[in-house]
Order: C-alpha cells, then structure tokens, then sequence
C-alpha cells in the first residue's frame, strides 16, 4: 500500500515552509538523500552529508534555512528538520492499526481483563488478575504474570516478560525480549555466604515509554523501580532495582544504572555507560558514550570518563605510565621547588 | 494474605536482641525507614539514612547497637542489621509454595522425568530425557533441550533456555530469558575464513546459585563451564566457555567474562567489569564498578581500574594529554636530571 | 553414538601429516591433553599447557613440527594446529541432521513458505509470507514475523526473534534469545519531547554468519543493517540501526556498536569493545577488549584504550591525578623552560 500526499500539505503537516515548487507536487515516501527519487522527500540534518544533498534527486529536502544554498530542489525549511523527518516518515508510515481479539493458541486466565480492543498474539501467556487495556497488543510469545497492568495503546511486540508488579502507563512500547519486574540483586552476607533478600517492589513505567530489545528492568527490593513519562531506553540495558528515571530521558544501548540510582529529566547517556548505585544525577546532563559515573551530579552539562584509543605498542606505555600517575606529579612539584630556589 | 509475628519471636528468627518494647507487640511486614507504619520492622544499615531513622514511625528497627541512639522507636539489635533485613524480609514474604502439575500448553517429551511435585508452566517445551526434580518449577515459556537435568526446589521463572548439556544442583533461581549452554564462542581461522569449533562440554551448576534476567553461560568447548555452589550472578552478564566461578562469589549486572578464565570463591564483582580470558582471580578478590582485568590477580583485596568522570570540556583536555604520558614522563625525567647537575 | 577413525584417514580429513605410529590406529574422539585417553587425539596450540603436552595420554596430539619435541606420543603434524582441532572435532562431532516437519504445537501461517526438508520446533510462530529454505531449522519457541526470509541450512537453535524485514543468507546460525529486526533507537527532540522516528530498513544477513545468545540487531532507520558472509558475532552484543559489518569480522560478547558506524572486513573485536556511531573502521583491524572506540580508525593494525587495574588505594590516588593531566602536563614545559634558560 502507497500513500500519497502533495506537498503543501506535507509541509503543514511537518510545520515546514515549502518553497522552489508548487504545492500540488504529490510525494510517497521518504528515503535519504542518496535514494530518493523525485518522488520522495528527503532530510538533511547532519552536514557530513552536503555533498548528498548537493546531487540528490529527491522532490523536496527538508533543511534549515540556511543549508538551502547547497539544495538542488524544492525545499521544506524548518528550524529542526530532524524533527520534519520524523513526522514525515511517521505520516508515509503509520503504525499498523490493532487487530483486536486472543489468538487461540494464547493461555489466558479467566480472571484477567483484555479489553476487547486489544490484541493477544499467539502463544502469549496471561495469568490471574492481569490487565491490559484499549488497544493494547500483547505480541507473541509474551508473559504477563499475575497482576500485571498494561495501559492503552501499549505495543508489546513480542515475547516480553512482565512480571507481578509492574505497571504500564499508556502507549508505551516494549521490544522482544525485554525484561521487566524480575528479581533485583538483593544479597545480605551471613559469614560468607549470599542470602536472598526478596524483592517486594514493583515496577512502575509511566507513559510514552519506549524499552529496548532485551533490556531489564528490576522490580524495586521495597519501593518502586519508577521511570517516568516519556522516557526512552534502548536495547541491553540493565536498570537495577529501585533506579529512578526522570521524564523524557533518553538512554541509549549497553548501558548498566545500579541500585537506588537517581536520574533527573531530560538527560540525555550514550551507550554503554555504567552508573553506580546511591548516586543522584540532575535534570539536563548528558554522559558521553563508556563513561563511568561513580559519584552524584549536581549541575547540568556534558560529562564523560576515558582515555583514547592508540595503536597498542604507543597505549601500552602510557597505560602502564598511568600507575605512575602519582609519583610524577609528586616529582614534578619536587623539580619545580628546586627550579624556584635556583632561580 | 497478611502474616503477622509479635516482636519476641521476630527477635528470635532473625538472631536480634528486642529492646524498648514489649515482646508482644505484634508486625506485619518490613518497609523502609520513611515509611514502615507503627505495624512495621524496618531497618538501618547505610549511614547516609540517618536522618530518616530519626524521624521512623516504625514499630521497631534492626540496627547495629551503635546507632539506636539516633533510633526513636524500639530496636531489634544485632551486628548485621542487613542480615537481619534479609530474615525479616524473608519471613514475612514466603516463596510462594509450588503448585504441582504439568499445564495442558506444556510440550514435554514422554521419556523426561518430571517429579510429581514439580510445576511446568505454560507453553514450556521438555525434550527428551530431561530430569526435573521435586519441587522445582519450570515456568512459562521455558525450553530444556534433550537430557538438560534440573534438581530439587529450583525454580526457572519464565522463559529460561537450558541447552543439553546443562545440569543444575538443588535450590538453583533462574530469571527470564536467561540462556545456559548455548554454544561458546570458538573459531579457527583458515586462511581469513572462521571455522566453527564444535562446542562439546556443558554447563555445571551448584546448589544455591541464581541467575540474573538474560544472563547468558556457555557450554564449555571440551571441559564444562562451573558455576560452584552459592554463586549469584546478576543480569545481562556474559559467561563464556569453560569459566570456572568458585562458590560463593556474586556478580553484579553488565559483567563479561571470557573463555577460560577461573573466579575464586567469596570474590564480588560489581557492575560492567570485564574480565579477559585465560586468567585466574584468587578468592576474595573485590573488583569495582566498570574496571576491566586484564592479568591474573593473585592477592586478596579490591581492585580497580578507569578514570574520573569530568565535564567534556576538562576531560578532553585530560584524555589528549595521556597520549602523551609515556613521553611526559621521560621529559620529566630529563628535566630532574638537568636540575640534579645544575645544584 | 561412537564415530570411530583411524589415523591415518583423520590426518588426511584434517591436512596433517602423521608421525610416530602405524596408520591403522583408530581414535574416537577429542579431549584437552590432561585428559585425552589412548582412544582420542588432541591439540596443542597455547603454548601455557606445555607441561600438559609432556604428560599427554592421547593417541596422537595435533601441533607444529617444532613443538613436537615435547610430545611423547605420536603427532599429527600442520601448520594451524588450532584448525586441526575445529576440523577433527567436527568429524567426530557432526551437526545433528535435521528432522523435517513442523511441530503441532507450532504456529503457521498458512501463506508461509516452509520447505519440506525444514523443521519447525514446538511452539514456534511463523507469521505470514515467511520464507523458510531447505534443511532449516526454526527451533522452539523462534518467531518469524511477516514477511521474513530463512535461506538453507539454517540454524534457529531456539527462542529466536527476527522481525519483518530481516534476511538470512544461508548456513547462518542463530543462538537463543537473540532479536533480528527489533526497531532502532531513533529520535528527534520536540522541544524536549522525544518523537519516535519509524525505523523502516531491514536487516541483512550474508551466508555462514553466526549470531550469539541475547545478541540484538536492529533494522535500519531508512536503509538496512548489513552483515556480510562469514560474520561471527557472540552473545550478548547490540548492533545499533543502519551497521554495516564487513565479511569475515568476529565479534566478542557485550560489544555495542552504535548507528551507521561502518565496520571493515577480517576485523577482530574482542569482548566488552564500545564503538560509537557514524564512524568508519577499515579492513583488519583488531581492537582488544574493553576498549571505547570514539573516532574512526584509517589504518590496519592492533588498537586500545583504557588504564590498568591496580589495587584500589594506589589507583584511587592515579585516578585523581587523571584530572590533572593538562595542568601537569604544562607545568612540566614550564620548568623545562626554566631550565633551558638557567643552563
């Protein structure tokens, strides 16, 4: 199936200006700069691809005002086209509607509540008391244990485990083989060896949450493990029990936050970044990509940890220099009195 | 269903000395200090909560003698408050019993061996001559391949894979999506081109040890892979072929460990470490958050390796400079000896 | 089942040359030097088991002419004694074959397309127009969304996700609980609120490619993800939207790799690497484990980053220096200075 729109109304669609054609021009697709045909939009957002944008054949591109020097056709001018892009490809590409009803194969409890708008797919597993709500799908494979809440409009796309105590909001998406309410890692030591402390929380995820493909998320030891509105978490992230996740961050793949770890709104962690347990983070601070976050941070801005990459011969006499660290500092101020009192 | 103790026998259970109260006084559940209701144990272990202990309304609090000073409430005393938590916590939250039988969903083969008090989920699959013991549970979704063994009360939450091969002790958790005894990652290069090793050990687990949400251990590649007794591993770690991890050690989420590599006993490992292979960890060996080792550690003690997170601006000017460090060095060394001659 | 040989044909299926005892002696099986019996062959190709190789029992030991020295029982000679060992281990070891048909407990759709010589394992999902080729095998609990494409020989152990518009190629293995196809982690920020960008690539994968338990790989935003023939990638990795992986690369576990980043061919990864996305790595490159890759790399050869593990009192004081480094770095070219004028 093809859509079709003109560009006019693509352009106010996306809350772009369109100028260099006509407004009647009909467009079907978007695709990037390289690919598109004349009929189909593209983006430029990334000025490592002007020479792209330079040759593209696409019916308009959607770009700042500034980049349209560079733009051999029409254009859609908007402050973030970035933005343009996303609504564009979501209006050639919406989101398949819900086909309501319990495949046979499902196992449901009599117990549990699946509006009649929501759809559970095939071999998914619903126990006593769950809930899921209009609209809803359930996709395969998936595992809801007792109790289980899930809002409107959630996607579980399949194969998804959600355990008692957890709670969806509305219209949150959760990618196979995701993880969530199981046991956090709770251990007291009673003269060497580990005993279970049981986790008596839950899982609370708000709305317009996006998780990852095999991502985990551990219900809380007493509390809740809370993530807040608008929050998006990428695949294999391990969140701990008790981790509290402000509104609208965005996390993204490989990333490990341990227990009672506190993170504001709006930040922003790149991929594969670990963060200690008992820290807080502020709202609006973003970690660069393999950080380690060992201690709270208390004022909004970039921060990252690391030492480059080198050929392997020139980093192995740093890295070993690096145990040094502190006796050259050390010598160096030595040197320097010694300089001082000479001069 | 709410259990409730009186404070006397409570003591006794947990190995506490009851003070500031009368041993009838009757609990119903543990909450943390913040919110334990006058019905409810709590507890203080981590001094950064004292000013929630002075302000508790708990009916009592588990707490080491030095702090019930600052406790306003009666005191449950011993010298490992977080043991006590654990007992507390434990007796008032029962592991549910297991509830036996096979569910109808269920595939299982008719040469396994199911005990008759154990529980399979589901749509779980059991081939051909598995041994699941009494009392275990194999929850929904879970898939044992041929001749996988399971002992006694061990309980496979959901969606647990156990690749032939695989053999688990008494009392072992697994959480969901956990992976044991897939194939280890072996390969021979022929001229540029990978050559599978067939992976031909399995997968040895003691009693006592539980598994993380979509952990994943190996099948060794001639010998097995072992997990000894009262290991516990967290999610999302990576065990690959023929590990060895002594008893009682923990991992905490996010850890790698590659093939061949030998954990002694009692060792904790926290989050993100990773850990090459082909080495050996004595016991008692701590490791911090995020440190990767890349040599045998043959001392007891705790170890670490990384650098500080700093804002972007700072650390970049940091990280570019230890390109230089081994070069650093020697400057330094010249310019002491310059100084040496000229005083 | 036992397979048995003897020598001389193992030598000639293997490409090595037999010294040391008649051709006629027939060996039936593998094992590690310490415990090959005087009924199997073994291999010596890590030179830290030379006091295994002295003791050996085996018939015959796999290893260089020079190392044959210090066996005292007959050698099978050539060059890569380590391939010797995948190629005998796979004779006395074959793939099981595969048992065509398709479990009444699967679900399929009645568009798909399974070949008759394919398997399709208990409880598994096949959904509409997917294409599975000769001698596949869709292992238990696998789901094949819409449209997806399995090409021959195939391997989906079990527990497999591949979503609508991944492809395999031929021969490709695939680990349990692993995710193909799942969306990429696209976002565009409305003025602080994140907006799904629809991912709408594929996922492509070439012949003889591995994937490991729990790995993720996510389908392109526009274009596709690639893997190229030959790719083995281990567990536990996350391959971000829009990747492409050159032919012949191996991947070891808990590696991330974000978007667009270009990976070249007969790359070598090891466990616990970070690449950051739109980067570009060329043909042989080799990054050892744990490093952070924040930039692309130009030229072939072995690369890392980090700092050695140290014990915790002795790193902590080189770790604070670390923020020092600048500062220091220019106070040593101060003094430098000072000196080069006194002198």
């Amino acid at each position: 199936m093809t859509v079709s729109i003109d560009l006019g109304e693509l352009a106010k669609h996306i809350g772009a200006r369109l100028e260099g054609t006509t407004t009647q021009q009909h467009v079907s697709g978007i695709a990037s700069l390289d690919r598109a045909t004349s009929e189909q939009v593209s983006f430029f957002s990334n000025r490592a691809y002007r020479t792209e944008l330079q040759k593209t054949q696409a019916a308009a591109v959607i770009l700042k005002d500034d980049d349209r020097v560079d733009c051999p056709v029409a254009v859609l001018i908007m402050d973030n086209p970035y933005l343009g892009y996303a609504r564009a490809a979501a209006w050639f590409n919406p989101v398949p509607p819900v086909v309501a009803g319990i495949h046979p194969s499902a196992v449901v409890d009599e117990t549990a509540i699946i509006a009649a708008s929501a759809c559970v797919g095939a071999n998914a597993v619903i126990e006593a008391h769950v809930q899921v709500g209009e609209c809803s799908v359930v996709g395969p494979g998936s595992w809801l244990q007792t109790g289980v809440i899930v809002g409107q409009h959630c996607r579980l796309i399949a194969k998804v485990s959600l355990l008692t105590g957890t709670c969806l909001g509305n219209r949150v998406w959760v990618h196979p083989g995701a993880v969530l309410g199981a046991d956090g890692f709770g251990l007291a030591n009673d003269r060497g060896v580990w005993v279970k402390i049981p986790q008596l929380g839950g899982v609370r995820i708000g709305d317009d949450v996006e998780i990852g493909a095999n991502t985990t998320i551990d219900r809380g030891a007493l509390g809740d493990t809370v993530i807040e509105h608008g929050v998006k978490l990428d695949n294999q992230i391990q969140i701990a029990h008790n981790v509290h996740i402000g509104a609208h961050t965005a996390i993204a793949g490989c990333v490990g936050i341990a227990g009672s770890a506190h993170i504001g709104q709006h930040c922003m962690i790149a991929g594969g970044v670990g963060i200690v347990g008992h820290i807080e983070i502020v709202d609006h601070v973003h970690i660069t990509g393999g950080s380690v976050v060992l201690q709270s941070i208390t004022q909004p801005g970039v921060y990252s940890s690391g030492t480059p990459l080198q050929t392997n011969a020139t980093w192995h006499r740093n890295y070993h220099r690096f145990k040094q660290l502190d006796e050259l500092a050390k010598r160096l101020h030595v040197v320097e009195r010694k300089v001082a009192q000479t001069s």
